[in-house]
């Protein structure tokens, strides 16, 4: 089946592939040409035009978006006046589902349909598959079912789920229709949550088995600051790379974002490339602004987002403030070092 | 190699039964016949007399205890004095790890040489194999080599880690020595701290994308309750089973842990069956009081804590303080219902 | 200076009898008869007619609505017809700040000025005064100063604060023009997040004294369930309505909500009045909305909104989902009672 | 009632200052004479002598410590020895209550008796009082009354507590026989536990206020970074000194945390003294452990600690690990500056 594809960043260009590969011929459009050029080299019709781009599908189009979520309704506001009605859009970029709700409503006056796709796997999603949290209406995403078995992993990439007995569904392939559309990216928005706290255990979890050896450090004791009770007891000099590997195999905590954190470990087990200003994208923060809505609690989503902010410096007042009462009360000057 | 097994539970058991697969004799004791029958049938050596149980060991003995942490000291009070110079020790159990100094200290009294397991796989380690964390003496540790090889997943239960360079580390076989007498227990405890953590950011995900609907239920207002802004926001009724299936292939959430949460969805999306009182082992705690001590921020893993704490009505007494401030200052009834 | 109340609940009624012992003639409106014959009868023009209300008023009029957030649009609907051009509509409420912005600009179309008013005091407002965070036009609030002047508790109900040297400024006396219309809210939003978080601390901090004792309790141990190791150090009966009130005076605690929580314990130490579902009216939420639009962290004012949410059960279902995990990958049953 | 204090710093020597105003005479020891020399000639009798020290003292002999918790047992070792069975020993630092039980089980030995008093004032304590939390004997602590009472602020300094019929409490006056030994630490422990949540929703909500202009700069927006999507709710500048004055008259956040604040930002609001190391003496640490022993929810106490570990730079580690992941999943390179 046809697709046309607008952005070839990392994620558009390794799904052409991925399609390709599959049998589906690609139409791809970019402003810059490299990109173009390589997925050309590699069978995609391509172009830098618009106008070309809309004139090499058949009718009715199917394109995909995927390009930065704050350049969608630019893009929109360019492609949608050359299609026609019976066309489709797919937006499977980073979306906020409620920008879904009122671009479909938009576009709809134009007799064309949106589909909104959450789609997860990273650099990865070449080789592994991605996996796709659809929303739309259920015939479009019906009509567009090859595309999207294409793009996902496949059922053999996981053994199966005991106990289900739903052998038609395309959940166990990696591909779900969730719902009417902003039902993909509402399912992306929180899967994106809960990378933000799984990502912030591991991350919590080697902090403390690299300080397991606190105990040697000797830290500072006066009126203000308690000694440590029992150094003893913090001794040890702990082999993060080697733990995050051993993990990796029988244990609990075995995830995909473990393989990856033994991988980060196993290149430089001090992280020295980093200077640790973590960044957020939004579906962190939508998440956390969702269960606020609902009412529902996400004490762990939202420290996990928290800590982000803070890395960032953006505590950086508050604590101020902190050290100010102290002084106070207490007439405690700020200690410059230490713990 | 011969190993004697102390307690035949369901790890216990399991374990043996991976031992003797792998061409391991097995001793095994209970107080309790019927298991030790069970595992006799299967080719195990059994009794239910802990002087028979040593006297049918070669040595120096090798005993492994898989008993719950609070006999541990109970066990040993019996055992240690039928062993002899150079036997050894291994707890295989969810000891804390100061109880792993001190035991090995008062072992070591008696020439006995003590070795701490954590041991993660549940009840799916007899198939899947164990991941071990192991601390003890360095010789002892590699005498016991072929134990942990078998009880071990292999390297081939999961892709290698690019960029490794250590071919022979046993990291990927599955099992670590990570280091000396308690380290095991320590690096086992703050893998569960981290699990924890995973559980709590996957449930409270999935319990944002149950409240997708939240839209549709009347919310009472009044002057103490706003009513939700946005209802037209919050209409999506969701597939939890088929969300947790989905995300299994492809995605960055994907884990074993997520594996084991789409199992229970697809027999109960509901979870009628559970009333929502969460159990906490030990190591949850002990992560986060581990933590403090370092002085290491932990918010996700003890914000994950906290809910288990609360789930079983822990945070009663502070609520019933709560709506008394605001009857204080507001003249506010506590609303018997609704949110 | 003359003054039109709208909405005579607790706040409004209070607000009304501050001013006219102020010496500020008062003209009220209720829908209900009740409310504004109490008034009448110390000294108010009373109406049940809106039509009558706003005729009773000189112009420029000044109405005060003191009416539940969710009706403010509805009375708006109804009372703008009745105004002119100059007159002024002051909302004491609770509502949104964006709720102000909006309304603002609709006023201004006919010449109606809009001021928001956070109003802080509760039932105690009446003898201690009102804290007024005020947003608007310059010269409107300005104008509007006796009134703010009267409601406000004055300079003399807190010590100077050391080092101010801005003598004539209202802050010391109890109100502030915060900014352009919307600030006075967005103030109060905050002030209420603040004191989401107080509350926590202290029902948090004493339910840990409440249970200075759990080491006298007996609590369950087995595979699933790490004892309590030093039961000797909680074996403390305190008497938490005493400590309440110590802290009262010279403590780092002290404040007005300890001073409410100890009157609350005084009269039942056992709070058996609440049940524990604490109710929240928006503003903890629209603060915590407030900090992630920001990107600035908030895990404490966060955690307390949470703690509200999961006090009413809203944490139930990812409960359950964390007991089936524990079954899937452990094959615990849920525990039914007990710690 | 004749007093020793040894510890002349801050603290000690203000509390001399009090007993001394109260009638009660001091004979104060320090090892540095300077301190020494200031109280004698504010009529102490003053020694640098730990012999003289307790000659000087009337049997039985109070002495009362007010040294950094962690000399405190050294302090012990030198006095005991020189005192004699029926003299008593006070520590009015910030020991950790386990200590206390330690150090009066082994002062028994010798007759003497142990009283530990947790006292909070902090600077202001001279003028305004200290509030006590004693634990230790029940006669003990009754016959050192009318030192507790002149400590104490007295029950004029705060209204009364409507409802309370104990007319003879001392908790009025601000001192409280809390309960054994170790239980005045215990609850003070609890107290400065509850001061660091108290002072994180006050540094949270006014960043949240500091912030409230963000709408006005400038986010980066790119594939990883979502801009802002209502800026316009994001334009106040705030006068964060004003609004920490307003509401120290007639809100629900009145406190004397907030007098503190308040007095911070009329100095500079802008608080560039400080660097935003906040530093953390114990007992919040103590207080989220006792919470964890107990089994009892503390995120908002928790999340105030572990903000303060953070702004020392303890979660760097833990950003790194977050980056170098996202890198991973994501070919995300950090970002180095920028929100």
């Amino acid at each position: 089946m046809q697709i046309g594809m607008i952005g070839l960043g990392r994620m558009g260009s390794n799904m052409v592939r991925r399609l390709m590969r599959g049998g589906h011929p690609c139409v791809v459009y970019n402003r810059h040409g490299e990109a173009v050029e390589a997925l050309r080299s590699q069978g995609a019709v391509g172009t830098v035009s618009l106008e070309d781009f809309v004139a090499r599908l058949t009718k009715p189009r199917a394109v995909w978006l995927m390009v930065p979520a704050t350049v969608v309704d630019e893009v929109l506001a360019q492609l949608v006046p050359l299609l026609e009605a019976g066309d489709i859009v797919i937006d499977g970029g980073n979306s906020y589902y409620r920008d879904d709700m009122r671009r479909a409503a938009e576009l709809q006056q134009a007799g064309v349909h949106y589909v909104d796709v959450g789609t997860s796997g990273g650099v990865a999603g070449l080789e592994r598959g991605y996996c796709l949290m659809i929303g739309g209406e259920k015939d479009i995403v019906r009509y567009l079912d090859p595309v999207f078995a294409t793009l996902a992993p496949g059922v053999g990439t996981a053994p199966r789920t005991p106990g289900r007995h739903k052998p038609d569904a395309s959940a166990e392939q990696g591909y779900l229709h969730c719902g009417p559309v902003g039902a993909g990216h509402f399912v992306k928005m929180v899967h994106n949550g809960i990378e933000y706290g799984l990502m912030a255990a591991y991350a919590e979890g080697l902090n403390i088995l690299r300080n397991a050896n606190a105990g040697k450090r000797s830290r500072d004791s006066d009126a203000e600051t308690a000694p440590m009770r029992n150094p003893e007891y913090y001794q040890y000099e702990l082999d993060l790379p080697e733990i995050a590997e051993v993990w990796r195999r029988g244990s609990v905590v075995a995830s995909w974002l473990l393989d990856l954190t033994a991988a980060a470990l196993a290149e430089d087990a001090e992280l020295t490339g980093f200077s640790g200003r973590v960044s957020d994208s939004g579906e962190g923060r939508w998440t956390a602004l969702a269960a606020i809505d609902e009412g529902v609690p996400a004490p762990v989503l939202s420290a996990a987002l928290f800590e982000r902010f803070a890395s960032r410096g953006d505590a950086d007042y508050a604590n101020r403030l902190l050290s100010a009462m102290r002084k106070q009360f207490g007439g405690h000057d700020e200690k410059k070092e230490g713990r």
